[in-house]
């Protein structure tokens, strides 16, 4: 019963074939594998976007900074959700790779509105060379609380985003999660929604640790790979990056995986309101944010349940207080596994 | 015939073994993962070092800048070796992650003298506080010309370090190829000669992508930590890291696969003696610098050999000028394709 | 009619007289002028602090920016309040001076209250790795809407930061127009009250462009020397910062001068009270923000009176819209020129 | 006898006398002072430039680091000889600035020749996106040896900066000595030999505390301005730096002084020429470096002449012993100065 993040499960079968298969001969390094050709058509296909310019790295977070930094100078600010990734969990990556840039925190408490992110636009740039200036948005889809943006809301924050001519990066590191719950097309949700620059996830959805950015306009192309190189995210066996996401490609394994994430987390959504659950969210994808008694973490807590609280703790004299957690599921998520969950946290 | 780089080989199938066995059901993500334990025992009793602190990173450029940034301020200054990877081969790496602190490069074209060591640290910090302060000295074992640094050679470079009071950075990318040419122990190739802070490389010596970084000395062990998030290498699925270095240290692989790697070496370079080539340096460990006449090169090049030309090329209107190149060998080379070369170069 | 800024007045005469004295003959450059020695030793003892590191440069950004880059790691995280100068009006300088260091906003419009101090200071280092750590707290006395901690106010956020070993520094550009209104001593103000570091103003307060920071505790002082050449802020000829500073302090002009500025800002407080002006803020020092219905603003506006709008326009179709608007004073404001533009505000 | 730099001695009357013509009542700040639009025309007039973007910034560290931080991408490296003040002096503020660019050291020791120059760039961006990219190349005229190169010189370098597509900034802190020494226009030392970017430097002849950033192409101006205020280098009390600006300008002040430079340095280098010193470099400008006999120091420093020894020292067991020492004479010196030194060194 492992429900702390998306990045506690194994890789995909799938995936460690296509490591297995990749694993002959020689190759050569730094990107320049034949694999990587495979991927980089195939992203190009799955997109709609024939020019992209697309690079693989290993995590989340070099994802997000590499591509930030590439759109963004050391003077400008970029605007962010106060609970996105790159704010709360990437240990000044950003400012870090930017060179020092600033992130101004678009007021709320999960997704970003429209209105909020104009305020907190039009409220830099107000003192000439004093401030900051504007860069680019970032929006997180699936957000850290489990929610998704309609494609509706995303184009009217894009739209925010273009009033001032500000590019927007999209930290997805739940791209395909949230895809499928929109039932949408890869394009829909990224370029065709006025996305500039997309962090695609990989590794919470299956891979050992694959991500790719894509850079709808190639311009910039370039100067992203001087920045990877020297941010030292240009790896030498290249090839198993490749295949990681190759695999992740063929069949659409990668929306399969989203697929089952999400079915999974509905199960558990739906038990966990059986036993009383109180949710902090609306769970749209594979994050639960709910409230159960103190009582109930106890017994969950006691028949090795792994997941995090997210405020209050066990220890505490009222076993009726509400104390809320975070439930994640990946792919790899039994029936089994929930149900029993379920059971334990219902008696 | 594959001769470019020890990054183009596939991985050792025991570290496949490996990767398989450790993909199964859930663990704690960022390091807290069993196999890390596993890892950390089994480096301090190979290094004879209970208290080292060490992490894993996924190349060999970020455990280079992340260790030398933790060691220098931004306002001092690196000696290395003009033929330093850190130098010549990182994009500005370590420049990146230290803030801005400055290489300065010890004059010599290959292995660092102490000498010409002294001479580099004794004219900085000549100027108060108008020049850089002197910082860490990193040293590179093999070099990147394929030399080894005897373990005399090695002590006297860190003494003259210790006589300005100077910390020692090793980048031992290839660590394992140079002792197993020293026929020495780990602790004597390190700690025990004056090293402080140690890259231990594994990609070129079988791995897919996994470098430790041992600090012999904790104290900066939590910075370090803070400094990898920080750098976007804390991986989220660790336990891939872990388990490539748990099998290459089981039943002492990386020694084997070093020993490998060297003896194909050897072979080459007793093949490519014989066809009448010109060495440039001696070659010490894993890799061959040497030249051959351009109408060997084209011979071999129509056959499809690769590695790389180190100075002119094969257009030229001279068949018999020498030109030089790099040979490098790995454990996955085989006799077979060494004396298929050899005889091509004979021919 | 000028209220603009507190950096719009001309220098001080008793400080031009020392600029001029100062300008005979050879002296050595870079700080070791012996006019630096009258000023340490004044500063030294004028804060009852024998053991202070003391320095000047000559920009109030490269005071604050010096000092918390001197503070804070590039991984950690300043406190500080959403209208502190370093925030709003440094165009990213501390994150750059730190190597990117965040900067988190504690809540509030004004001055910080302890509770959110700590709320700010919990809601950190609470996901271990991830998040950026704990670095200083950074108070601004006088705060940027003109307001005035009192000693106690002082003690307790600084007690607050003690709470979890947190460093202090205060932004002390208006440290003598705050301590005239305490009507404490410099050491009262600083250190007694718990203060580390101190950026001590003198530009807004009759100087050319010099500010000193204090360290109380010296032991930083050598990497402020370093950090302060690296970033361009050491003078060759310290000799004019050592002279402007020196005759500051002679006779207790900076007292003297900021006593006049907020007596001036007093007279004109009073004068736009009875004009009808509506406070934002209670005006402790020599700052005012305060509304006046729009056709007043026109009126000063025709006169040729200087001062910055804070919300709204002069266009506008209602002239009895209340239009907020800051005042500052500075020593060389007169009382004539005071009681007219109060005249005209109350025509 | 203070030869120790030309930032030793006092702020020229004229410059003075501007400074206290220009502290008269209020003025805008941080650059909007009228006197900055008599600099800005003066300069565009002097340099024939009408479209130059110009700025003032307070030390020659600020003009240098700033200039090619705005030039220069982090993933790049800047051309410039050995003993470049940004290389050797400036504590690693162009590292710094420039967010971690590399200095690439054109093999010399003191002027750069094209040869050398085109070596040391045809020597990087060899390795694609492993090593740094080529960036500006920097020339100092007059160079920290006191030399000065030709037009013709000057414009060998800059055509074979132009061979790469490069650019080229001109860290001219001594500008007017070089000038002079040449007996060419502004404009000839400048953009019309190729030069981009010019570090107009005022501190060393006369002013206080200002040098002028000249950008003979305006497009990177608003991104200087946004870097001089992110670096602290924007001075709110502006007026002051422009008033030594303009002052420096007036009635050609600045030749005047350094002509008056430059001929005391002439009568200082026959003078020692004839007590048999044995010159290092020829000074071409306003500096000397030459050898003397270990006593003759003793007998100069006994008598309270202040200078640089360049290599040894005072203590030695043989007085004989040549002795190289720095000499540099700014326009304040005065002949019966020189002529006392000068028979010291003969008696």
């Amino acid at each position: 019963m492992f429900f702390a993040s998306d990045n506690s499960g194994p890789v995909h079968p799938q995936v460690m074939d296509a490591l297995t298969e990749a694993n002959k001969g020689f190759t050569m390094a730094y990107g320049a594998d034949t694999l990587m050709d495979e991927v980089r058509a195939r992203l190009r296909e799955v997109f709609e976007a024939p020019d992209a310019a697309i690079y693989l790295v290993a995590t989340g977070t070099a994802a997000n900074s590499l591509a930030l930094a590439t759109m963004c100078q050391p003077y400008e600010t970029v605007f962010c959700s106060p609970t996105a990734h790159i704010h709360e969990d990437e240990c000044n990556a950003p400012e870090f790779y930017s060179g020092g840039a600033k992130l101004t925190l678009v007021p709320g408490s999960d997704k970003m509105t429209p209105d909020a992110l104009r305020g907190a636009i039009s409220g830099e740039e107000t003192r000439g060379v004093h401030g900051p200036q504007r860069g680019p948005v970032s929006i997180t889809q699936v957000t850290e609380r489990g929610s998704v943006y309609s494609l509706d809301e995303l184009n009217a924050l894009t739209a925010t985003a273009r009033e001032f001519n500000l590019k927007v990066h999209l930290d997805g590191a739940r791209f395909a999660n949230a895809m499928v719950a929109l039932g949408c097309t890869p394009a829909e949700m990224s370029w065709k929604s006025g996305v500039d620059v997309l962090s695609f996830g990989g590794t919470k959805n299956g891979l050992m640790g694959a991500e790719a950015v894509i850079f709808f306009d190639p311009e910039k192309a370039w100067e992203f790979e001087l920045r990877r190189k020297r941010g030292a995210h240009l790896f030498s066996k290249h090839r198993y990056l490749s295949a990681q996401m190759a695999g992740y490609l063929r069949n659409d394994l990668w929306i399969e995986t989203a697929r089952q994430a999400n079915a999974n987390c509905s199960r558990l959504a739906d038990g966990l309101r059986e036993a009383g659950a109180q949710f902090m969210y609306e769970p749209d994808a594979n994050m639960i944010f709910a409230a159960l008694p103190r009582r109930t973490h106890r017994v969950l807590h006691d028949a090795g349940a792994v997941y995090h609280l997210w405020d209050g703790s066990l220890d505490g004299d009222d076993p009726d207080e509400m104390i809320g957690a975070r439930f994640v599921c990946d792919w790899s998520i039994t029936e089994q596994m929930i149900d029993g969950f379920v059971d334990l946290a219902k008696s």
